[in-house]
């Protein structure tokens, strides 16, 4: 398949992703909270493409989430360029993607991050995965998350689960803490195997990180918490910012190769305490 | 001078200054508010020393103080030693210093830091600095600030004052955000020309910061405030995090050290926001 065509279906998917999300999310929400939406270029004065992101904040149920969608393209530092794959003789770029972080109101229901994106150097491949983080243990939803995951993992490849499952335990890990960032999920990086194929796992994920925040919110949304459980999610989002400042790769690539600052940081909660 | 004398009297120093401080503070506090004090130790098979952090938090006058000294000895990683002058060839370092986090209650005094320190790998040199940072402007502090500031330096070396301000602005820096973190201060590194001036200077600096911020409290700590101020203090409280966890040296160095965790990130705010 010719990349133009790639690029241009797995935008559309990331586009596609962010409507239907917001659209759930309202739905949630009630008509009370609605989303904003902001758009941005990459560069003022040629066109790099942008993208759009948008926010709620203080709903009933999402006390912050973004639904972030780009599509940008351009030449890497040289710096940047010794780092990415296929990169080194050609700095030239594209990539597009969606991100999403939710950090709830009850602290009874978990923050919950996903994004995905497809990225084209001299090659294209695709990266992203889901991940989940309570502050209250609730070890019947750890088992729903990872039931779910693996049978949509086991649809694609039954190796995959397995594979992917370790590789978001060993990413959202904050070594100084020696400590998991939540109950993890799935991570994935430099997928480029077979494109149609990697494709369908990438739109399945999203599909199913659909069922599984309307799932996980649902069920306990409603559920009476206390003063002292919000302090306890306070703390834990200390940790979560921790980890986004002090180690997360895709906040350092959008920082540092100029990508748009407000977008990027949205994963940042809303409230975080340190003790 | 010995080089044990001169860790022996620089350590004496940090120390006497951390009892010095720790007392003005409980008496800005008045009888409520104590600080609580935790050692650690660097290792915990062989001594290569440790320090003690003491915390004060919710007090009238301070949501969260801390004040750390430390005092340590033994071996860089290769990783490190590569990066820490006089020590590609001779890992082993000894280090010791004091420094400070002060968040205010009131949003109209600024958050205030302040550190000092000494370190000796096949040779030693101080470093250090204090700066200072607001969340509502006020020129008259600011002019203060520095005025005092640069009388020190000036009665030190009349070149120091305008080459410390100027690494201060650069380094408390947020390039992301393109803004400073606060007002400024003075900042200084690898300090080792003379060494009985350069320990004349760094005490003077602990004394001038001492009454720095007593001055600076005194003046506003009971000025009224609103909720619509106190949000604007959480929310620079936000950069204040960014700043520590993307940028700050210390905060590396010490996570990648092993330092005591508690003590590196005493300096987080108790509570921010992002937007």
């Amino acid at each position: 398949m010719d990349k133009e065509i790639k690029k241009k279906l797995a935008s559309n998917w990331f586009k596609l992703l962010q409507n239907t999300i917001c659209n759930d999310i309202e739905k949630l929400e009630g008509k009370k909270s609605k989303f904003k939406s902001k758009t941005w270029n990459r560069s003022e004065i040629k066109d790099e493409g942008g993208g759009e992101f948008r926010i709620l904040k203080n709903g009933k149920i999402f006390e912050k989430v973004g639904v972030n969608f780009s599509e940008v393209h351009g030449k890497f530092s040289k710096k940047m360029s010794k780092k990415i794959p296929g990169a080194s003789k050609n700095p030239n770029f594209w990539a597009s993607g969606i991100s999403i972080v939710m950090h709830m109101k009850n602290p009874h229901v978990p923050a919950i991050h996903f994004n995905t994106r497809f990225i084209y150097t001299t090659h294209g491949w695709f990266g992203g995965g889901m991940d989940v983080t309570p502050c209250i243990q609730d070890l019947k939803e750890k088992s729903f998350l990872h039931t779910e995951l693996k049978k949509m993992c086991d649809r694609h490849d039954k190796k995959f689960y397995k594979k992917y499952k370790k590789w978001c335990d060993e990413y959202f890990y904050l070594p100084h803490r020696k400590e998991t960032r939540g109950i993890g999920g799935i991570f994935f990086d430099y997928k480029k195997k077979d494109w149609e194929k990697d494709f369908k796992f990438v739109t399945d994920l999203g599909v199913t990180f659909q069922m599984l925040f309307n799932s996980i919110i649902q069920l306990k949304h409603k559920k009476k918490w206390t003063v002292k459980q919000k302090e306890i999610q306070y703390i834990k989002r200390g940790r979560y910012a921790e980890f986004n400042l002090l180690y997360d790769r895709g906040t350092k690539f959008g920082l540092q190769t100029g990508g748009n600052v407000e977008a990027i940081l949205m994963s940042l909660p809303p409230i975080a305490k340190w003790n």
